[in-house]
């Protein structure tokens, strides 16, 4: 009987992950049962192949959640984080391994014990970020260790961006991941890190004028502002006395800077609706922001408000995005400014067919090895096909692929709710990945401590 | 027998209150009950005078709560807006009419029917903002609409200053009131507001930046921001068809300007806690919302960060409250940054023994009358005494006693849950506040519509 992995939740950042799985279908003997609600979205090519089956899923009807995870041998849930945890319960019933590219919520995190006792591997955060962040980090941060060193910094940034091929636009950036979190990025309140063994705090208004500056060769110049919370794996990396701790999302240069103009301006507000939002225009849309004049108009205003140049570039960034149309309309009932904006930008920049996104992650290490302080720096860059087969569906699905064979083939076998922090765990994993092209690049640097001169003013 | 008012809550911000009680104890036949959970702290002038009784009055003991109203002919809630529930239910039980100067509650308002049915005056919202404006501002416009009258715009100011002769600060201001409500202004959300048709929307950030200027004569300028939701009003003063709405805040001109570097720094947060909060000096706090340099300055770095030259007032400002103290300590253990601003601001701005505080209220009512569009505005100032007879619970105190007595003697009789917007109710109260110096001067303006010359950059 081959072995049966249930895939749930068919959307399209599972292209990469189910293509390595019926590839290795065969050869390993797998069977893949895909659920989803909408079971004829899945592409023909998976519905007609011999190793797959498509089923109907709504996993908020316990019947055929259950029948599906009683005939898996492991299940992976591709489903938003907040909806894992019937799932999870119905594989501890029925003694199932579990793999998700989530966070791990308190829900799951309090079956912990019981996962354990039944000997079962819950592997979460296992895509991107989190995912490869945590074990390329984790590879360098045990080496360091098992020479003796002690950690003194440690930064970690990951960006969703657009291939150097299709940067087409003067925001050097199109949406390759989901609009909404892009629009809210950086909200829900001030972002908390560490550097030099003082805490910072920057408040959402400030936090994309804050940012830092990183070279990847060949790839030029990125920035990256700070995640909400970057102290947040201190205690699962071992990382209590290092003096830096810093977490941020890489952007192309002048991004951020320019990005802020709608902080500025309160267009990213997700906190209350809009009067008459779905006839607005886009000119509409931005007066809502600016002081009222019987006469001035919506583009001097904003030059004056935001006191941006005539020569200032960041005006062509607005006037691309056609922020000043007295045709264009929102369409959207009831939204908020964050929703309409959203809207505003998916008109500009949404992948086309043939566009390629790139992922990049940028880590600096520094410690303190035989009395000596010393830096790494380790970077990865993967460049997307197209818009089906982006880089963000590769990085986010095969390590979730990955893991969920190893752990079939019980090589990873060290049981609990866990994310992929221990060698057995991320060894096999990055060495299969650097087979796809997902390869990290490690330099010996001067070390420097955190940095002040990278830092925008 | 005399008529027994029962007074819940005896804060300092009862004092003139209780003093219009005792003065018309004799002549009016009144008996003043003061239930307070801490009696003691009640002034011994009224502890032992004939017709006042002080008793332990713990709202949440219902057998204590029950007995106080029964034996009351009229009930004054001072308490805070959320406590007022059970004692309105109470009063309902036992057909007592209620005064308070809160916000109605929703859960306040869905008792409207019953008291309407049972004939009780529950009358709410009768303090100063929210009261002597509701009463002022229907006095104007009412008064236009029986001349036929048409209302364009509505602006109505308030706000809580220290008096010329206490202004000793280059902030020009001192704590009057709630010092925990002047550091969270303006947070919870985008202010609201409608100017000349068209709805208007200012995120926090920006909003100490968008202010409006305005003269009272004798008192030099004033500056406004503005409040949330400058539309709550709009159809109990049946203002829908008027094009302009505007509430704001008054303060002396450049206090906006300077709080906004406090809310650009992320000072005025009340969402997080800071670690170590207890033993940072001012100068850490200060620190905390400033990128880390081994080597440069506080001071440099702050001057920097907010773009404050060499020249400008606005670094006296800070210095003036000690930001940049390397002894002064917080002393506030699991504080946020709100709290730990409001430390800093309390140890300057806090009244002296012979301070005296200053209410301030501006409005202008814009209207077309006969065909011509015509403005007036209206104005009033208290000074208060000192630091205990303050023009703050002068104007708190006064309508409500005032309009108790009115209810007791069946010259307000409309029955419900309310606020004071008939002329009932507002005609005889501001009658009676003009004997005690509160007066509203009116003047006759050009109409402008809403002015965009009035706004600051």
């Amino acid at each position: 009987m081959p072995r049966n992995i249930l895939v749930v939740g068919a959307g399209k950042s599972t292209s990469h992950l189910l293509d390595y799985f019926i590839d290795k279908a065969e050869e390993r003997d797998l069977h893949i049962t895909i659920g989803d609600l909408n079971p004829e979205l899945v592409p023909q090519e998976f519905r007609s192949h011999p190793r797959c089956s498509v089923i109907t899923l709504d996993i908020f009807i316990e019947d055929q959640r259950v029948i599906a995870v009683q005939n898996a041998d492991i299940v992976v849930s591709m489903l938003p984080a907040h909806l894992h945890i019937n799932i999870a319960k119905d594989c501890l019933n029925f003694k199932k391994h579990l793999v998700t590219a989530s966070y791990v919520s308190d829900a799951l995190q309090e079956l912990d014990g019981e996962v354990r006792q039944k000997g079962l591997v819950f592997m979460n955060e296992i895509g991107l970020d989190p995912g490869i962040d945590h074990m390329s980090a984790m590879h360098v941060i045990d080496g360091i260790r098992e020479k003796g060193g002690k950690m003194l910094l440690f930064e970690s940034f990951t960006g969703g961006l657009v291939a150097p091929e299709s940067d087409t636009n003067l925001w050097n950036y199109k949406f390759t991941w989901n609009p909404r979190n892009v629009v809210l990025a950086g909200q829900g309140g001030a972002a908390k890190f560490y550097q030099e063994g003082t805490y910072k705090y920057i408040p959402y208004h400030k936090l994309f004028r804050r940012t830092e500056f990183m070279e990847i060769e060949g790839y030029g110049t990125f920035e990256a502002y700070a995640n909400r919370d970057s102290l947040k794996y201190r205690e699962a990396y071992g990382l209590k006395d290092a003096l830096t701790l810093y977490r941020g999302t890489m952007r192309r240069i002048g991004f951020s800077k320019a990005w802020n103009m709608f902080v500025q301006l309160g267009m990213t507000d997700d906190s209350y609706k809009v009067e008459n939002s779905e006839n607005m225009t886009y000119r509409e849309f931005t007066n809502l922001f600016l002081p009222y004049s019987p006469t001035d108009s919506v583009e001097l205003k904003l030059r004056h408000y935001l006191k941006i140049d005539q020569d200032d570039i960041m005006w062509n960034k607005l006037e691309e995005l056609n922020l000043f149309d007295k045709d264009k309309k929102i369409g959207l009932k009831n939204a908020s400014p964050a929703q309409m904006l959203q809207v505003i930008l998916e008109d500009s920049w949404t992948l086309d067919e043939d566009d390629k996104d790139m992922i990049v992650m940028y880590h600096k290490f520094g410690y303190e090895l035989n009395g000596k302080k010393e830096q790494i720096d380790s970077n990865m860059v993967v460049i997307g096909e197209n818009r089906r087969h982006t880089a963000m569906a590769k990085t986010v699905g095969l390590p979730v692929a990955i893991a969920t064979l190893l752990i079939l083939d019980k090589v990873i076998t060290t049981p609990g709710v866990q994310i992929p922090i221990s060698k057995e765990v991320y060894k096999p994993i990055l060495k299969e990945l650097e087979q796809h092209g997902v390869i990290f690049n490690e330099y010996k640097v001067p070390y420097l401590g955190y940095n002040p001169d990278s830092v925008a003013g």
